[in-house]
């Protein structure tokens, strides 16, 4: 392995570029075509070159770290989001050290002190451990996204606007009863609107509905019993009336798609379904499914941009401490597939 | 904000611990109950204690970071991998910096050059862009998964027996005629070893078979269409005889049991399917599908051993360019559902 230090000059030299040019590739990329980032990028390797990044942390402070800590990845809600922020690189530079909290609070509170200790300059919170006023207390800037955030600024769906579009298009396909399948989500969720927006919705325009909130368990074995006893139930209750079903997320849509499905051949003409989400299953359902789509390439975006933005402030000397959470909503966005084809 | 620095006599005095009891929680934090753990991380923030990695760096060259480069996270095998990479914390104790790649060339290369800026102590890589041996050229310790790996050490899926037990299951169900869907992977590919496993064991047991390798496009509307038009060809082909498809994932699975579901409301005794990956959709599918399941907890724990031990041989003072690349497979495991239900 070459040791010596390879100096900016050398990297000139090999390249025929400028050293302007070399230190331009370093501080700001973009302003170079593709193509002589990539001569100077196969520079850097031949000549072995290596940047010492940690002394530039300790001389200015800028450790270009930003933590992200999801509660998992299992759920494609998570891989997606995290999917986004990662590729934010390209725009803003920063660097993502991930942990998955796993609901284990001891864990989640020694990682975080970890990412503390490398000087991270923000984080941006998925996980719903801990508490929104403690992670306020750490004193950097923070973005949550959907969960509790009273002490945080945070990105979250529109999830009230949800509810209502998802009980306004089953109204419109004539449903005679319109029901409402999730848990018992407490009201500082930001989730709890997806119930109150649908109540609202039947309230006002009139239509007779029902809420089905309880425990659905944590696997999908354990969803798919919970759902079937409550597809029975719907079933029998409303037997000869055209239900309108909205399910909390597109996993369960799916179930219980599959039920009637595996019971008849055929989707009923007295069900209509909807999700929420627009995960890939309610795309890939055996019938594809209605569903009130999330804008994960939005809500990662701008919780990067609020967090890039929370920095840059802090940088100015405004301490992240004395600033008012702000909580921006982002617009759910209805799709229509084959489980809702109202007559509009 | 408390900038007093804050000791570990501090901590001592504030938890009624002694200063060894807080060193170990530092250094070897399972050497302590949870119980106390939570006492001290507790104290940690009520004091607002911070350690300084970054110094500890310069001071020893140890980052504790380690590099991980994934194509994507929306294909649930790399968000997966990833979970269970990083869930590799509480045991190791490695931060993972995590870039997704999405197949730019240019980009993943800049990426892993900060990377070494920053002292990585290893990569693990399943992003396909840069070839094994420039990998093998950054002279750290690299482990790769499932990509080309003739000059680094390596973690695979026995994909040969992958498919040997696809085909074998399928000659089980007393098919007349296997079919094997794919695309037409490189050879160097480890996938590859599916086609070569199921091609094989056809030919010892004198299975008739047919191999469809061909472009089936990158989006799912695109998978979608490449498959049907294979489906309505098989059907043509093959009619009144019992056809076993063995598809190169559980998503092309999915979709073509989905067509013959919605073509006639249950799945015909004259198809029997099997998938490759056992991802959620295959357990999630209207009918739940037979595949060859990649043991992706089992592939990602011992990836992070590879590299946890490569790296404590460098620090022995191997270098890790002299080291041979070890190829570890890892078997699949059958999982038989309702769509392959043989009388054995």
């Amino acid at each position: 392995m070459n040791c010596k230090k390879v100096t900016f000059d050398d990297i000139a030299q090999y390249t025929n570029f400028s050293k302007t040019t070399i230190s331009r590739y370093f501080n700001n990329p973009d302003s170079l075509t593709s193509k002589n980032q990539e001569i100077i990028a196969q520079a850097l390797i031949d000549l072995n070159y290596r940047q010492n990044k940690v002394a530039k942390i300790l001389a200015n402070g800028r450790s270009e770290f930003i933590g992200v800590i999801v509660p998992n990845l299992y759920l494609h809600y998570y891989s997606e989001i995290l999917n986004q922020i990662l590729s934010s690189y390209e725009r803003f530079g920063y660097k993502f050290l991930v942990f998955a909290g796993n609901s284990n609070e001891a864990i989640e509170r020694r990682c975080i002190q970890e990412l503390l200790a490398y000087n991270i300059e923000g984080m941006i919170v998925l996980s719903h451990t801990i508490s929104s006023g403690e992670l306020a207390s750490y004193g950097i800037p923070i973005v949550t996204i959907e969960r509790e955030d009273e002490y945080t600024s945070s990105v979250n769906t529109d999830n009230y606007m949800g509810g209502v579009q998802a009980a306004s298009l089953l109204g419109k396909c004539h449903c005679d009863i319109l029901i409402h399948i999730n848990v018992d989500v407490p009201e500082a969720v930001p989730a709890h609107g997806r119930i109150q927006g649908f109540l609202d919705a039947c309230i006002e325009h009139g239509l007779p509905h029902e809420l089905i909130l309880r425990d659905l368990g944590d696997s999908y074995a354990a969803n798919r019993e919970a759902l079937w006893k409550i597809a029975v139930y719907l079933n029998e209750k409303y037997e000869g009336k055209r239900k309108g079903i909205f399910l909390a997320n597109d996993t369960y849509a799916n179930i219980f798609l599959n039920r009637l499905i595996r019971l008849h051949g055929f989707l009923p003409e007295d069900y209509r379904i909807i999700g929420f989400d627009n995960s890939p299953i309610s795309e890939e359902a055996v019938i594809p499914t209605s569903t009130v789509g999330q804008q994960i390439d939005k809500i990662a975006k701008t919780a990067v941009e609020m967090l890039v933005e929370q920095i840059s402030e802090q940088k100015r000397g405004k301490r992240s401490g004395s600033r008012k959470p702000i909580h921006t909503v982002i617009t759910p966005v209805l799709i229509k597939r084959d489980t809702t084809d109202a007559a509009e």
